[in-house]
């Protein structure tokens, strides 16, 4: 078994300050406040956390400070895929440092139709630069987001030459043909769905959990459907599923990032949660207003703000 | 007139070492070459130069590089967008505070289907922080590798509101129609061909220039164009830019940076010009053999290298 992580991580928001700079306090806050809620790990710097808009300074000190105001190494999958090659080695290394659990890694994003030798040789490189054999990768498949296609002959090569690093993937494809066919192929390759929709559908077929955008708010959902999964009471799994996907529903219809600043700012009450960095912008007044009208009709609500 | 600018630039190519960084000595020769050879300026580190394969450090640190070995300011209009606001603004700062004639600047480009208030609001960001009146943008359009498209509107309003900033444009989306009307729509915005074949046809509507990969090899010819066209030589420029567009048609079949680095290395006699950074790779032994047959055929050869 290459991955050691189950169950549900949260894509984490990274809440912003008046410079539109990570606002370390908060983010430490709403990790720990997701932990209390039902994430069993916490992939920040990921598309939902816009990590792709921060320098790669900015996002070396979000990971060392939020070790440092107590968030446990081993529950963090960061995000570290970036379109430099030296980029991603050092954001990674320093993921290892921290005691990560695995880093999510996007393959370089800027090319398009790379071959898969470039692919292969693009994350190749990069675990040899790290050469550290506490890495886990988790392949990160987003092609609508970043153009680029992991395809099962891919993934086939990497596990044949890096078995022990090589840990499983996230996939946000919204194809879960795609991700039961990669959970069925690659035994011990531990496959998590991108999409809260699939959560249960994956783990009948092998897969072992999500990382997903609604995690932020929703988290104790797919954590009673893991749960139930996991006792074998199936229709308490199937029936909570059904509720985690009408609100993933809800809040998926929108931009997911400035969605969910949204309902956290109403939460917790705190205006901070509004700022975003382009090119992301805040949901306009009547989205916003569509969007609670909907949650409302769900009977949704987040659990008890810190 | 807000663009300056003006003429045939190379979208330069980086040459790099064993260990796939920028070899310094190597791009200052390439750079004094392409100015000895037909080159007004210098696009250093876009999407032919690998640029998003680097990291800013090392962005930044070839750029202070090449003025130190003796290339002026003034024929440099370096890319410097990425995806992350702060690192743009760095990149930027660094290209005016160098004396850069323009940056080339796209727009962050990991986010898809974002808005045009996003993208204004990115670019907008960009300038009021690096905050200098001697900065010129040029937007690179480039919809088929960066995902985002630069509209009409876009450009209005960016213009209206920073109309001494905002300078022109890099077209590379190959779509004539698109950089003709921006041509016609906006007098004194300079719309600069991204593609060889349009430097003429652009020129005659209104455009200022051509900035393209293929001028690593064959900027003599987009010069003769340009210089015929100035003169009011209208069949010299077409029969010159007939044989330009043959040699472009014969390399852009091809992965473009690494065709070039195929046609550097043949010419110069230097293998380290086939060191290409992931996610890229060198061209087959097969497809290189083509298009140095098809190269032949046209009777095509660079300059005498240095």
């Amino acid at each position: 078994m290459n991955s050691s992580v189950q169950g549900v991580f949260a894509a984490v928001l990274t809440p912003l300050d008046g410079d539109l700079a990570p606002d370390r306090a908060a983010i430490a806050r709403h990790c720990r406040w997701l932990r209390d809620n039902g994430c069993d790990g916490l992939s920040v710097l990921g598309t939902t956390g816009e990590a792709n808009s921060f320098s790669v300074d900015e996002r070396v000190r979000l990971l060392e400070d939020l070790i440092e105001d107590g968030i446990p190494g081993n529950v963090l999958m960061p995000g570290t895929g970036c379109c430099a090659l030296t980029d991603t080695v050092r954001l990674t290394r320093k993921a290892v440092e921290l005691g990560a659990a695995g880093v999510l890694m996007l393959p370089p994003f800027y090319y398009k139709n790379v071959s898969d030798d470039g692919l292969f040789a693009s994350y190749a490189e990069v675990i040899e630069r790290v050469g550290d054999p506490r890495l886990r990768i988790y392949l990160y498949h987003f092609p609508q987001m970043s153009g680029v296609f992991l395809g099962h002959d891919l993934i086939e090569r990497l596990l044949k030459r890096y078995p022990d690093t090589v840990a499983g993937m996230k996939d946000s494809s919204g194809d879960v043909h795609n991700m039961i066919r990669n959970a069925h192929a690659f035994p011990g390759f531990g496959v998590l769905s991108g999409s809260d929709e699939f959560l249960l559908p994956l783990l009948k077929e092998g897969g072992v959990g999500c990382i997903t955008a609604v995690s932020n708010v929703a988290a104790f959902l797919g954590a009673e459907v893991f749960a139930a999964w996991r006792q074998g009471d199936v229709e308490t799994a199937e029936r909570v599923q059904a509720r985690l996907t009408a609100v993933r529903n809800a809040i998926s219809a929108l931009p997911l990032t400035a969605a969910l600043k949204e309902v956290m700012a109403r939460h917790t009450g705190d205006d901070e949660w509004f700022n975003i960095r382009p090119p992301l912008t805040r949901l306009s007044a009547t989205r916003a207003a569509d969007l609670f009208i909907t949650l409302e009709s769900l009977d949704f609500n987040p659990p008890p703000a810190p």
